[in-house]
């Protein structure tokens, strides 16, 4: 979900952008003009998150995922170890790809706390000594569970903050590598943020892809092969309507008013549950469960009859899941709120 | 430049998809919907190309400049050779970027005939012995050079066909891989397709990245990750309105009609010249010098001022260049041709 009025935007510039005649998207990548689409999204994006120049910030293809394997490409270097922290699915598929590249260390597994999804606390983790990089996944789409901390090391700590990226207000300063891929807070998929603390940067091995080589990356502004241009203007709008909303810290503020009405609505009402520890539950992407599970079709019939969407919980884990990233706004949120109590009222 | 229908289409549905209430790049890429974009704008890829079951046909991310990487990294076993023609720009970059792979032979170099940029004729290539697969590049986007005939090689011949593909009609059975990034003929850019024969599959080496990963892929119908959702969706738009057109056989009418119009108009005028020998010149780009070059600045502005954008040729061969992709319709060439004439005109 894009936030409506960065959509409106959007499809009104869409085939004369800036009184070229043309879109956007038609404009080559090294047109002043784009340059200047370009440069501005990324210090809005400078802005908003209060990165220094101690950073890089690139605008690059393959998401996420391309992410997971160019992390160790361009900062673990061959025989050395990284220690990875697992919370569910997604560090699970992070792990998997850096396995690829050289020694993983699992310095915490996932973790339940009385029966509830949780956080193995950080006193708990096998750290290795040697690490290259401690690498963790601070909300986890899949599973709901979102850490309420940073983690404390003293190796560069990387994140996947492809779910809450934006979405709170971060130090980026603890931090040697963030990345997201772009479709859940920033814009639409085919574009991945990378977080590069300079530093690190120049180490990538021989054999790694150009267009996933950090250094080289930073060197052409993002440019060395064409970027989705595309996808990176419309961050550009995004990052824009964000200031408009008062900036990271206000949306926070919106984000946590959005998840607490919808947890305590669950934890009030005995028709519903949710599974994860209550510190740790994701204000981004809200798994829960009808206590009674026999009624999970009639559930997700008569949401989308309300017009509510995509509710079903990834087939992996089950039940319903609520994204409710930045764009969503609190009336979302109060719809789906009223619909469940309206489903439980009548299924109850 | 896409053509103007598809960009009216995206325009009207941009909010409103298929009666969703939102936008197509906001589903999800696994609801039923979207699935159905998706293998559509595959069938009807298959359709416009004749592409057998023999091969997989992928919508992957990374552009061109990723398939670089892909191609050594999913078909050239380590410790073999592959053969690369070198006819331009883009042949030498796949060149450099297959050679972190592994070894490579040039078995052709760029060449020149008369003074003219040609293609060296195939009985004078040094081909390996037990190459892995040859590649080449059909169309030199910043030379203006294209191949007339297709190699016959007793390897998988791999074939990057960016500034090409869909241009005219070609025989996919004598080809290994196709690749080609979006943003010429399909669609924008952050979208590569590749199109494999099979047989040359389940070889990729251990630390290829997933997202290249082709036999993966193909076994997740390109969606191991998100894809670029909106790309796919636009490339399949602008498959519809191929096929609208008569398909590539007619659309390859319209190019060479489009091609001669400009290439007649600079060889009978005195006034500019092309530096391709003609059996190789491109119908997609043109590159074209003035006799008298400092009036380049001239030429630059006062088309501008016509809107005829974007004719400055690449920067490490100068002079000007048409880029006349599908989209283009036959009377912007016209409209180009009649500028050019009153320009020298007014200057000659």
């Amino acid at each position: 979900m894009l936030p409506k009025d960065v959509m409106l935007t959007a499809q009104k510039e869409f085939v004369d952008w800036n009184k070229h005649g043309t879109s956007v998207m038609e404009i080559s990548h090294r047109s002043p003009d784009y340059l200047e689409v370009a440069h501005q999204a990324e210090q809005d994006l400078r802005d908003l998150m209060d990165i220094s120049d101690d950073y890089a910030v690139l605008f690059m293809h393959g998401g996420g995922r391309g992410q997971f394997a160019a992390v160790p490409m361009n900062i673990l270097p061959q025989n050395a170890t990284a220690d990875y922290v697992l919370t569910g699915s997604w560090s699970k598929s992070a792990l998997t790809e850096a396995q690829k590249f050289g020694k993983i260390n699992v310095a915490a597994n996932c973790h339940t706390e009385n029966g509830l999804g949780s956080v193995l606390p950080q006193s708990q983790w096998q750290l290795s000594k040697d690490a290259a990089y401690v690498h963790y996944c601070p909300n986890e789409t899949v599973d709901g569970i979102e850490f309420d901390f940073v983690p404390e090391v003293d190796k560069p700590l990387v994140a996947d903050m492809s779910s809450c990226i934006l979405s709170r207000d971060i130090d980026v300063s603890k931090f040697g590598v963030i990345y997201a891929g772009a479709q859940k807070n920033i814009g639409p998929s085919g574009l991945a943020i990378a977080i590069v603390r300079k530093d690190l940067l120049g180490k990538a091995r021989e054999n790694t892809p150009s267009i996933f080589d950090y250094s080289l990356q930073l060197k052409h502004e993002s440019m060395f092969n064409t970027p989705p241009t595309y996808a990176w203007y419309l961050a550009g709008l995004v990052f824009k309507w964000l200031k408009k909303q008062g900036g990271v810290k206000a949306i926070e503020q919106t984000n946590i008013a959005k998840a607490e009405l919808l947890y305590n609505f669950i934890d009030q009402n005995d028709f519903y549950q949710s599974k994860v520890e209550t510190r740790y539950r994701s204000r981004m992407n809200v798994p829960f469960y009808l206590m009674d599970e026999s009624l999970n079709t009639a559930f997700l019939s008569e949401s989308k009859a309300q017009g509510l969407l995509a509710l079903k919980g990834h087939r992996s884990v089950g039940g319903m899941r609520a994204s409710i990233y930045n764009a969503m706004p609190l009336e979302g949120v109060q719809a789906l709120v009223d619909f469940m109590q309206d489903f439980a009222n009548k299924h109850g």
